[in-house]
């Protein structure tokens, strides 16, 4: 039996603002199995920020996407066919497994294809929050910013995967967590729902002094810890209010993807307040995987890390479902939900 | 016996740049000792790009400069009248005694006077390579950047006390040692007496892409280590040729000292190359000084560090010594001297 495969393929390099034109649906029949493989019928597949800088051809932390191949992107699925001893019919799998229907890979690589268990947690949080996102959120607050209780802990892009995690990690270790989100009924969701102290909404603000005076309301004390998803002006005004030692986990820089200047308006603050800045690819930091996970896992599976996700239908979808992401138009975790 | 004593205070905050008319040179009696103290014949006063932020009433690291009163500075010098038992008249000593020929104290508060031993080290230097500036060059260069051998570490204002210590500092970890200084004359003697790899002179680069392609042919295996002592384009520059997982110790930005703006153009570089950023106080890691000054004494004593001083002569002079400093006019070490 030849089965189809719908994939997404990068068509060309955005110049600018990526769109739909940048992608290509493409039909290909799946081969057959040779010993080893484990072919994997993809649920979900997880759309995230950092692939906008893989579209690029420049100097980056990651290898850029190749053109004509299937955009590389973390999925979840089920084994429906298993030449490999470690994997049968009906095991849930997270992966790598790129913007398309089936994977086919060979399972004996370590690392490659991760089971994972159901019972208590949902498939397609092995995307989000106990996944990739959660543990990127947990590096950047247990590493870098490590808040002791009482301190103020600011998050930008806050109602998303990364951010959300960001702010309830924050919580269960007793600071104050304050989100910076683009719409009030995302800071609504980023109160209510995710329990943050407060939300700005950045889009009410449309200058560092406005922006940095809200900030100064939220953080009567000063911001101790600041995880940054956006940059620009928000990191501005952030540093404004920045509290001695602080310290700056630099996730993304959403704001400059497309090749816009944001520059960092007062570097000497670093200085004046002794801050720490890193930045940090959550890959390359494999060691904290398992303890982050169980964190992070455990806290979903009893309900206290909450997420939301936005759902698009269908592999043709994600282009369009991806473009919205980089506007900032999805509310929660984006993924496509592929069966 | 009264004793007269020549004091330099602050007469008012400068308006962007400093000048001699923001000092005025005072003369006072030295009052009669009472228990405790020790009065002490001041030889050498420290001059320091730190004391500009001080002359300033904004929000820094360290209280202002009181207006009126005699101006902050590092002092070596000998005891010459004791009522405290732990100091005796010839004792040489280092301590905060200001901009002035005599400094009266209360010796038995801890640290605010410290024997120190002339034998092998002249005292003069206790203000420079075995003083605050040899350590705020050891705790960068060590307790920040920590060069592994074979790194490249750069520093701007590479002639001056700190900058001189933290290339040969990075050499006797093994690391490439590539200075940043203004002129001809300053980089020859960065290479060919403090036996850094290499120097760039700034003056000769207009812009940031002529600087980073200086740095490029002065760094082929690109920077692991920056210690900043200048900011603006030069940092930028430094930026452009950092490699993955580097290291910034962020220890001054003289070129903002005067309030310009200093915008770091590409800070999404941080996050690119997983940089950290780390702005620090030497005052405020006193844990690390001994062993910081037990390195730095016998590399002095030894002849393995080397360090270079501008003398003014008399208290008089050290206004002018100081505006001078901050544009760069003297070449090593600025103290003045005092007998």
């Amino acid at each position: 039996m030849s089965r189809i495969n719908h994939q997404i393929h990068l068509a060309s390099r955005p110049q600018g603002e990526p769109t739909a034109e940048n992608f290509k649906l493409v039909e290909a029949a799946v081969p057959a199995l040779t010993e080893g493989q484990v072919l994997v019928r993809n649920h979900y597949l997880s759309l995230d920020p950092y692939m906008r800088g893989r579209m690029n051809d420049g100097k980056s932390y990651a290898q850029p996407q190749p053109l004509g191949e299937v955009m590389l992107g973390g999925t979840v699925g089920e084994v429906v066919e298993s030449l490999n001893a470690n994997f049968k019919p009906g095991d849930k799998v997270v992966g790598m497994g790129g913007w398309q229907e089936y994977q086919l890979v060979d399972a004996s690589q370590r690392g490659v294809l991760q089971k994972v268990d159901t019972s208590h947690i949902p498939l397609s949080a092995y995307l989000g929050a106990v996944g990739m996102p959660g543990v990127t959120a947990w590096y950047g607050l247990v590493k870098i910013i490590n808040p002791k209780p009482g301190e103020t802990v600011v998050v930008s892009a806050a109602s998303g995967a990364v951010g959300g995690a960001v702010g309830q990690l924050a919580k269960v270790r007793g600071a104050r967590a304050v989100g910076i989100a683009g719409g009030a009924d995302k800071c609504r969701y980023v109160v209510e729902e995710l329990g943050f102290d407060a939300c700005i909404d950045y889009k009410a603000h449309q200058d560092v002094k406005s922006l940095s005076a809200a900030l100064k309301a939220a953080c009567p004390n000063g911001i101790d810890g600041y995880f940054e998803n956006v940059g620009g002006m928000i990191l501005d005004a952030v540093l404004l209010r920045a509290n001695a030692f602080s310290r700056v986990a630099m996730c993304g820089m959403i704001s400059g993807y497309n090749g816009e200047p944001i520059p960092m308006s007062a570097p000497q603050l670093i200085l004046v307040n002794r801050m720490k800045i890193e930045g940090f690819i959550v890959s390359e930091h494999m060691e904290v995987w398992p303890e982050a996970l169980k964190e992070l896992g455990t806290l979903v599976a009893t309900g206290k890390l909450k997420y939301r996700e936005s759902v698009a239908e269908g592999i043709a979808s994600a282009p369009e479902a991806f473009l919205g992401l980089l506007k900032g138009k999805n509310f929660g975790k984006q993924i496509v939900k592929l069966i």
